[in-house]
């Protein structure tokens, strides 16, 4: 595919915008239903499709982790399946009035929601992205286009082609959801200086593509980059919930952006504190690295370097630095932060509050897990990743934030002064 | 100026940023209020150095348009104090809450609004653009970097440097509103590569400058583009309503985004309408064009070329369309509109709402002026432009549109299953 093939093929994805934008909720809901259907009755063909995508990452040479997100089981085809009924579920954004008033001339105003456009979708290696992302773009009558990463071009084809035959059978577009059919890095930069034809970019993936998408894209782009998560454990904490939230931030899943990096611990309870998180997080393999006063409390860590601080682990480390007081808090994580998510384990409200009005990251939690920062935990429903570009949407996006609003005002001949 | 002096300048506004978004209500507003108080005590000061700006814009040979904008007056200088003080009057967007709900496991979710941060703006001629951005980031908590035309260097330079007196007199940084120094073309490239430091670009001005802010930006940017907005008479519209509306539109400030530049009239009035709009605009001095049946219906206009259609005049000249019905109006603004501002002038609901669902551009209208699409005219109190990039900020963005918001999550110790 060159790159006038790629304009002819986003044209159509143009083209039908404007009546996905404005397709009756109950037509997209039974053609979500439908796709479930069909994910789940042409499992074999998806697998099929996606061994070969294992074969070719395994001759690759590429690492365990990186098979693990790219292969795709029954079960998981069961759960991109569930993940379709369940946007079907979700309210509709579309059309919906968020506020109104009336101006003194007489002028109703209104703003109402509704879809972006064209959706550009750029992702790595998890063939559910495809899935995910495809629904949420339909229900929010959004036009998607996806491209998804080379290693998993097989099961990412076959996927579309499924859910488009689902599009054709209810008589839509099928650039509802174009699928690039290239997988060359070439075509992505092509795709990018489309500023005319999509609307917004959503990045899904590690530290290059956030680079290369800020370096190439002339569209807006809402990235999704990495968590560089901390947890402060105040003065006034409870040691023993503040030991399993942090076992629970940390262990879970460790390999996800809302698991926790970094420990913060008010010098005046580290004494106490630390010795117990040594042993806990010894149980579960964890190594801990410190600075040197957290080093001195609890011999035997490694020293973590000053690169320590600012790093997304996604693997069973864990940072601890010792802090005098909150506001040493608050200056740490405003430096070494990446604004993902950060929590407060704390008595105090005082304090609480404090640290949600001092710093600005996509979650501030109290009392709980980082892990909490998702679309679904959060009670959005579904979620398409979590933004960490602060624009207007900031932290999880879901289907309110895959549109915009307009203003509507009705009048009765009013002209202006 | 070069790169390395600029990086260090735009890391003292970066560096400045948690200060400014967290600063009380009360702090701001005493700040806004004694800003316009300086305008208006050192107006002698700015219209001299805005005489330097005229005095070489003539000598340039700029176009008498061009100099109005550049031009401040006592009454000018008077409007600008004022926006300040409408600014300090509105409510602070800061730390408010804009939902709250519960979750089944007892975890109680809010989404509070926060400043972007720092907020890059570049504009052309106008000098007040300069005061208007600078209280509205402001208010909103934002820093802001202001990179204005080079033609009203002088007149930039003068009216933020009495704002930044202010800001020292109340031992806030001047880097809470900072001035890029240099009026080259360069710098502002060099602005555009600083995404570490500038959460967002608004750019102000004509389409060179948007082409220029798209091809450069590593920065998200908000555009404020053309606007090519069309009013649409259907059968039922009342005509002497639909003419007082149509000259409102066009006439009252033609040079204007919101000023209509399409007409289109259903065929089945068009006989009765057209030549009663050809003797109003023949008082007022507007130019029509036509296409072949308005050309044979009021003879002596124009032919209108295609290019018109899509054409943002900000002069006195009309593009007259007859149309079939509603729906080819609809088609009509797909095609050629910019997404900005469209009204319907009609007596049926039915049709009313039809053009709102069909059409998504900024604002929508029903019998009432295009002119009212502006923050001011909509109850938003002030504006820093009009969006035209369907991001979450669409249309007149005021204070609510310089922040966005984050999760707040409260628990009792919740850790994920």
């Amino acid at each position: 595919m060159n790159k006038i093939q790629l304009e002819k093929l986003i044209i159509q994805s143009k083209k039908s915008a404007p009546l996905i934008a404005h397709l009756p909720t109950k037509t997209k809901n039974k053609v979500l239903v439908e796709m479930a259907k069909t994910l789940r009755k042409n499992f074999k063909k998806i697998l099929l499709a996606n061994s070969y995508d294992i074969k070719f990452a395994e001759k690759k040479g590429l690492s365990c982790a990186f098979i693990d997100r790219l292969l795709l089981n029954k079960k998981r085809i069961e759960e991109m399946a569930k993940a379709l009924e369940n946007v079907a579920r979700l309210p509709d954004p579309v059309g919906v009035l968020v506020s109104s008033w009336k101006r003194p001339n007489g002028l109703k105003i209104s703003k109402m929601r509704i879809p972006l456009g064209v959706i550009g979708i750029v992702y790595e290696a998890r063939p559910n992205v495809t899935v995910d992302a495809a629904g949420l773009c339909f229900k929010s009558g959004n036009v998607v286009v996806l491209r998804g990463g080379s290693e998993a071009f097989h099961s990412n084809q076959t996927l579309v082609a499924l859910l488009q035959k689902v599009l054709i059978k209810n008589k839509l577009p099928v650039s509802a959801i174009t699928f690039i059919p290239t997988p060359e890095r070439k075509i992505l930069i092509d795709m990018l200086q489309l500023s005319h034809l999509i609307d917004l970019i959503i990045p899904r993936g590690g530290e290059g593509l956030m680079r290369f998408m800020e370096k190439h894209s002339k569209i807006p782009v809402i990235k999704h980059d990495k968590g560089v998560c901390t947890i402060f454990v105040d003065e006034s904490a409870l040691i023993s919930k503040a030991i399993r939230i942090i076992e629970n931030a940390k262990v879970q899943r460790p390999g996800v952006c809302n698991a926790v990096e970094n420990i913060l611990v008010h010098q005046k309870i580290a004494k106490k504190f630390l010795p117990l998180l040594k042993s806990i997080f010894a149980k579960q393999k964890v190594e801990l690295r410190g600075d040197s006063l957290a080093c001195k409390i609890i011999p035997g860590i490694k020293k973590a370097t000053e690169k320590d601080w600012s790093t997304e682990y996604l693997d069973l480390i864990l940072s601890v630095h010792v802090v005098k007081n909150i506001a040493e808090a608050i200056s740490f994580i405003r430096k070494y932060g990446s604004l993902h998510t950060e929590a407060i384990l704390t008595s105090s409200k005082k304090n609480a509050d404090l640290f949600i009005t001092g710093l600005d990251s996509s979650c501030i939690l109290v009392n709980a897990s980082t892990r909490f920062n998702d679309g679904g935990q959060l009670g959005l429903g579904a979620e398409v990743g979590i933004s960490t570009t602060k624009l207007h949407a900031f932290g999880p996006m879901g289907l309110n934030e895959l549109t915009t609003t307009k203003f509507v005002v009705r009048g009765n001949g009013q002209v202006r002064k």
